[in-house]
């Protein structure tokens, strides 16, 4: 079975979610700048969900550069991912109109304790399919989706005591993510590398 | 005339339904449990819907695999197809926001038994045209399109006098198309390892 | 330049048009058939809009096969053609819940003759590109632009008085269009029949 | 790493932008011209808007056929790039509906701004990868991005006081980018013709 179309769904759904997010948005009537000032907490939640949306689409173009053949539990596995990430627009426009309370920041946690864990799965279950065994490997030492799962958790938690230490650490993770982009990339260049 | 213009257009159909569903769940105003409880029904009608368009999604991808040309036929039955999962959002927003009123469910129902009928005439359209007649042959054996729509036509019924029953069989009948990916993925296999 | 990324842009927007033509089926707050029933009227302005979407997405991908160079003019008369149908599901929203009033049927046709010389701006240019001299030729003999264009244009004004009237027309325009397919796929098909 | 996914992504993306503008044009209640009036401005910003993503729609086309592979950092400067672009829809939506007032004016500046900012990192770490050094070379030369930075600066600033005179300056930038594409176009052909 072709991966193509598998890709091409989840970067038009991707593509989707990043852009509908903006809708949370809503055109003040007034055209003063106290108009425009309740909308910063959700323009922040916003450049957040897009910076999240950003990496998991980055590193889903990375994951499935190491697959060759996609099957029914990988396509489920990715559509469980896809559910996760189209809560995203929701939770963020809650959080981000009720200025950073309680409830919707631990949702938003929530949502990204889902998303991460899809993501686990779906990694699981490629490396279990061993279609590119030296990338499932490297794939497999990365400690990161256990880590991140981890924190989300705690984050939740936290997130009905303190929400803006939870916002910090949502950043924080997205930060963790954003860097071993690098490391991935590395791994994928090498076993390449010696296939070639 | 290619077949990948109109995989691309109805991969594009479907992740846009698929996402602007999630549209329906309103950012309540309050922060409370309570406020959020209301949405509740409209996420589990969301959960439905997104299986349904994923599996329609998933073997819309199956399909097509074993179709080598398109024509004008193939062309508008697939319009149809995306017409009546277009639906979809309006029938889910309505049924969510109603907590399983009768007239909602029975919509719901009816446009899944439309969509039903839509990937029926597909289906017989493009066995029709014979591009593979093995998995013609396999895809004409599968009588579950012909089970489900009776199924559908029943739950509709059932509908206006006990909506929650019809929409047990609507999950049901999302499991019943979730099972038999395999059945079909193992014919396609068949046809293409025969080819070889 | 590579008309591929063109496609799928036009893909994009027009998948993305027809969809959120849905979103104007704003979900009712009750659950008679009595709150339903002022959606009637936007029901079948979206079935319309449907079918010309579907249209006008069908006769692209037929025209584009007879492309294969894109170059600045075309990229432009394109997206000239996707800004006027990029306006239906305005016009779409306006006439259905109206039920078809004078003003926003005259702007439905307005909408729909202007998507109509988009579509002759692009054939012409392409033509003139003279990239497959036969189809051109072919396409050049076609009057159905013309005709539609003149007929739109009197539907436009007999909406003014009798706007039940122009719907009719705007229907069998449609139907007008949706036969002659076949015509220019015999076309395209002779050409390419001639080429091999 | 291969460009054709992010092509798609950028591509899905700015479609639905270009489409999700459109959803600003709020169908009226009433069917009389008066009714619809007030939307003009809101139209004419929607013109701008499209004009604006079409170039840059353009422009990334033309850009992207001078890339053979894409790493991360061009990964993050082309979605920083979509970030501002998606901001468009609120610019617009809140500059149409106040009819062209002096902060929502000066907002639709400032994201125009940031977008041409965001062009310029995403050109110029292309150029630092030298994948294509003689149009990396034409690219350099062209003076049109740091230009338009500074006017779109300047209308900013203008907008706080004349914010009509902003609008013109919008509108002409546009155009000065809408000719030079013939330009690039040049270049890239030279550019590939020597390499033949």
């Amino acid at each position: 079975m072709n991966k193509n179309r598998l890709e091409a769904f989840s970067d038009g759904v991707m593509a989707i979610i990043i852009t509908i997010m903006v809708l949370e948005l809503k055109v003040p009537h007034g055209t003063e700048l106290k108009d425009i000032q309740p909308l910063v907490p959700t323009f922040f939640a916003y450049v957040l969900s897009f910076i999240y949306v950003g990496i998991y689409w980055n590193n889903h173009h990375h994951l499935f550069q190491s697959v060759s053949h996609v099957n029914g539990a990988i396509l489920w596995a990715n559509l469980f991912l896809l559910f996760c990430l189209s809560l995203l627009p929701f939770a963020t426009g809650w959080m981000g109109e009720n200025h950073l309370d309680e409830l919707p920041v631990f949702l938003y946690g929530l949502v990204l304790f889902m998303a991460c864990i899809a993501w686990w799965i779906l990694v699981e279950i490629i490396i279990r399919e061993k279609s590119n065994s030296k990338t499932a490997e490297k794939l497999k030492c990365d400690p990161k989706i256990r880590e991140s799962a981890a924190i989300y958790l705690v984050a939740t938690i936290v997130a009905l005591f303190f929400p803006i230490v939870s916002c910090v650490i949502y950043a924080l993770v997205a930060l963790l993510w954003f860097i071993p982009d690098k490391r991935m990339e590395k791994a994928v260049k090498e076993v390449s590398g010696e296939e070639e």
